[in-house]
């Protein structure tokens, strides 16, 4: 994706650009212009101004987060520059997801070194149009800023918006745990190749059977804690989590090695989320079946009080689960 | 700012962290949430949840716009983190007062290596605070990424409210080309210490006295192109432009090369607008000193039409500047 001293010194740009350092901004602009083609609306509702514009409405509010793609860190330059620009777009709307919201505009910054390849920028934006035409996101300005070496790093902060948000360390005594799809074992494939729960989140916002939410980008074990309101802890059914196949494989069917991949392995992006005790668990699941029979939903536990300093608990004995934290992006 | 090899071995953290590392990342948001004080509301207004709300309202148009700020490009080590965190902010405040616009949301994505020292990067969020702060500006939301080596990355994404943008490319012939304050040499000083412009550009577009506006980030020469319309040039008074003494001294007195770098050099965060003709100048200049008394008002040149390739003349002959360009970001 960068080109070597060699390859830069024998190289006389005529035509269109190889990397970077060949565009100067205009021209720069004007290819992103059009590899975004309709989801960067004219500007100055997209691309071409100081600030973009986004037009103000009167109905429920508006959601923002940033997500970030570093080159090393959340994908290795195998991975095609597509999936790479399409899991950036994913991530952030995973975040949308997880508050019940509908995605509306984005703003992505790109850092990197002035050797990258154009073509490779070309597919990276053609993932991300991809995806933000998927989910009816518009991406309406950017940044870009040279870096001294051969790194690639992108930041995209999404809004959207939402009538009933659903939050996080808000569920209640007695609440049902779910979580959509499987866990575990995402390093294979599912980290850049996952559909971020968009309508599921919109739906249980509609239907108010979320009291709390989360998406889980860090591992069941972190994520859990999310959902907890203080004084609160999870007694979990270990038979009722979803391992995924690809947690299976990496564990050599050593099936307490995959348990651990279940809650402690992150980027799966599904939806952890407690259900109403005023909602009958099975009239809940029935409706599930209705309107998702593609997703596979799993009851994994129950909101108990807290009583030693434990919070995760196995429902058999309520003896302390030994994974207490997912993934931590700074502890060595 | 960054701890090495050996102060990394010898140190055996207790009590308060003293790099990232030593931080998880529950302690770290609640050191960020602390360091942002007043301008960080309460989750789920602020820091908290997987995304950050903010109410929806009924009259004018929202701004959205994002901006970086890279260590060893934007600044260097040895500049306070107070004003390295302040001038991020007073960078992406700058975009919103170049479109008359009120800033109101933003959200702060930090990329760096684990070794970055806390007290260090509670000064860093301690100058964003004090700005912030300034300009009743809300910080709400964020993302720290880990990069594998010493590095400082910083990526703002700001949001406004405007009832009558400013836009860019919008201006009409005979329109007076106006710039604030003065330019050149800001690498001494001003490019970490400047106030944006937020209320003389709210002032402007009250009053409808922007045809068309951009802030002098990468210099007069580049900038003016933004205020174009197609087949428009500006005729340009030289002894019009507000050398600043800066761009003097680092000149030693030459009046040509001081003329350059008020055309080429980047960084001034000054407003470039264009006056509709149907308003008198001398009636505007009037209005502007009763209200931006301490504020330097330059009327540097009209919009012309543009008859050769040139779009920056010299007033005195209608010859083209030599100046044509200011800082490019990825050009070699």
């Amino acid at each position: 994706m960068f080109r070597s001293d060699a390859e830069v010194e024998s190289h006389h740009p005529q035509g269109s650009p190889a990397i970077l350092s060949d565009c100067d901004e205009g021209v720069l602009i004007e290819l992103i212009v059009s590899w975004l083609g309709e989801v960067n609306p004219p500007s100055p509702l997209g691309i071409g101004d100081d600030c973009a514009l986004f037009p103000a409405r009167a109905d429920g509010d508006f959601l923002i987060s940033c997500d970030s793609l570093i080159l090393g860190k959340h994908f290795t330059p195998d991975l095609p520059a597509e999936k790479a620009g399409a899991k950036l777009v994913l991530r952030n709307l995973s975040d949308i997801a997880a508050m019940g919201g509908v995605p509306s505009y984005a703003t992505i910054s790109i850092l990197c070194g002035a050797r990258l390849e154009i073509d490779w920028l070309a597919q990276f934006y053609k993932g991300m149009r991809s995806v933000a035409k998927d989910y009816a996101l518009k991406i309406v300005g950017g940044d870009f800023s040279q870096l001294p070496s051969n790194q690639f790093q992108a930041v995209m902060t999404i809004i959207g918006t939402a009538q009933n948000p659903i939050l996080r360390h808000n569920a209640a005594l007695e609440d049902s745990i779910y979580v959509t799809g499987q866990l575990g074992g995402s390093i294979a494939e599912k980290h850049y190749n996952f559909r971020p729960h968009i309508s599921v989140g919109q739906w249980l916002a509609q239907n108010g059977y979320a009291s709390s939410m989360v998406d889980s980008t860090d591992g069941l074990a972190k994520e859990l804690h999310c959902l907890l309101a203080p004084k609160q802890a999870v007694s979990i059914d270990l038979n009722a989590i979803p391992i995924s196949e690809a947690a299976h494989q990496q564990s050599s069917g050593n099936r307490a090695f995959a348990l651990k991949k279940a809650f402690c392995d992150g980027e799966d992006y599904e939806l952890l989320f407690a259900l109403p005790h005023t909602i009958e668990p099975a009239d809940f699941e029935s409706e599930w079946r209705e309107a998702f029979p593609k997703i596979q939903l799993s009851r994994i536990g129950t909101i108990v009080e807290q009583t030693g300093t434990a919070r995760l608990l196995d429902s058999s004995d309520l003896s302390p689960l030994p994974w207490n934290r997912g993934f931590d992006h700074f502890k060595q």
